[in-house]
């Protein structure tokens, strides 16, 4: 644990980069619920704050995030209720966070060094982008323990193809950063060690450009994939349309144009 | 033909694993009526046996299945309605054969040699997790004879990528057990002649775990696959709630807390 | 520009397949009002052209397609509206020409050399399949420009992973050929320059199949892919019985059994 004045989680804005950090290192980053809490009001800060382009996630210390606290989930167990209750709880929570991160205005990028599992895997799954140092392993291993990584298996479902996830979740098997990047649960692999600074340099190449030409984007992706074929298109016709009429836009395309003559 | 006396799919338990194998290595194991019929009888026993934690399911001979039994489809036209009630009731059948597959508590392991071809392809796609010996080929030439692949390309596209599934689909080309595997269609490769033992060990791994844990994974998988995303994961939650509340996650839990001091 | 008399889109059949080829070549293939309207009355000529069997899609000059025309585009801002109902119409036209071709009976292959970029990436992602030239390059660059590619977004994720669709989205990256194979935009990459003759052969071999039977399949494929898994099968199962019936089966499959003996 962090001395008590240390917060669990860290931010550093830069550019219009906020990198996140999680900052519970000797737990291995677990998400606890004072995590998990953090994380949420982050979220909802970022979600308001203009000045943020791109959000980064890393995690303090040699692992990612080894997924819920275990140790603090066990503590639950001594309420009347067995823990019921609070576990319910964690979990909303839990999938609160996870699902804030399509929903957040700016594109959110993992930055991953070491072991990311259960939760912390699906962390990864539910970034719009993941970049992962070539020693980072990711699996879904709560089959082991007797609890089956069930929510972590909603955003690994969407991201990888059905019997990958399902090796993943039945076997508990880790997966290297290769073969992350071969099932499409990150994008990038590069040396160990500078995953971090690869992410922030990615998004500040994101960053770059129009935040509001990006914010509209990145809405409409996630509205749009759950639709099928013909209101997918609707939708996105009418988002093109606003984003045509957009000072965004009228620049962009008037400067391309004019560069090409 | 086998012998009379010889069953159309032979079941051989142990340690917790059951193996299935198609028993009409002469026909290449087609999907006949009877075959379709014994898979189903041992579908339904094993969905009500708790001896059984993983199935595996292999091919008697040199070939894994070649698909329904065209032969026997052919007789069909004899009757009054040129077949039209007994290709109807033949489709039903398969259909719910495949679809008892992701329904069933175990999860189940198709062990694959030689060709997997029309809706042997389709089995293997239905299954959990595939493993293929590196001679195993994989198509669905329906279209070479007439017949669509239109009941594969159910389990087919739902596996692989859609230009993936369409060129299977489309041109009957034959995929060698390397690209089945780079197209998500299987998860392992391994030395021909292997498959049924590495299936059987892979089968072996996951019946070391809680078959409770097991069970309630599986299930929370393909429930919460075609839901939007926040129904999924309001429905994982409570799946994770209650298996927190179980004696598995229990035991697991705290197992794995002691011996991490 | 073409001269005035040169058709922006021109058709080739033969044996079989008609060649499609989008012919504004100093524009890069830009996809105006006028290229659209011609792909438009062109599907709907082939959807009625029982002479066609599969269709291919290649572009005049260097490039596949970059896109919409944003020089047309720019002068739909001198309008009242600033342009909102022809930028409007322009995006619903386009929408539905790539919704024609999933809807087309024929299956339609997208022959890719150069840059095949935004509308134009969207282009072969709705094809069925794709072959591309080993130099050619697919981008969805909007974002540069200051707008995002949120139309070609919905033909992308429904053929990339969605973290390898948000990167071609956020990122305004190349892929190279190899790359899109490997993402799932294209089927097959052949040495630079023999896109299309790769393609026409490709088409020439589904061509020499049963017309109604690739009919029967491509429109099945499409109508189960966004059905619930039971659904899909009580389509596709009602679709298969149908297709039994044909003359095309029957022939194909008496054909296939006495070649077996």
């Amino acid at each position: 644990m962090p001395p008590m004045d240390e917060p669990l989680l860290l931010r550093e804005d830069r550019d219009g980069v906020a990198t996140l950090t999680l900052n519970r290192p000797r737990a291995r980053n677990a998400l606890s619920v004072g995590l998990l809490g953090a994380l949420s009001d982050a979220f909802a800060g970022l979600a308001q704050d203009e000045s943020v382009r791109v959000v980064v996630i890393a995690g303090a210390g040699p692992a990612f995030c080894a997924g819920h606290d275990l140790k603090e989930m066990t503590a639950f167990r001594a309420e009347a209720d067995r823990g019921a209750a609070r576990f319910a709880a964690l979990f909303d929570l839990c999938s609160a966070v996870m699902m804030a991160i399509p929903a957040l205005p700016q594109p959110v990028i993992a930055a991953v060094e070491g072991v990311a599992t259960a939760a912390g895997c699906q962390l990864v799954a539910s970034c719009d982008l993941a970049v992962a140092g070539e020693e980072a392993r990711f699996a879904t291993p709560g089959v082991q323990i007797g609890l089956f990584c069930s929510t972590p298996m909603v955003a690994l479902s969407r991201n990888l193809s059905r019997k990958a996830a399902m090796a993943l979740l039945l076997t508990a098997e880790m997966a290297d950063a290769a073969e992350a990047k071969d099932l499409g649960l990150v994008n990038r692999v590069v040396r160990a060690g500078t995953a971090l600074a690869e992410a922030q340099a990615l998004a500040a190449s994101i960053a770059a450009r129009s935040a509001y030409t990006v914010r509209v984007g990145k809405r409409a992706f996630y509205e749009q994939i759950e639709m099928p074929l013909s209101d997918a298109y609707a939708h996105a016709g009418r988002v093109m349309t606003e984003n045509m009429l957009a000072r965004a836009a009228e620049e962009g395309i008037g400067a391309f144009l004019s560069r090409r003559g």
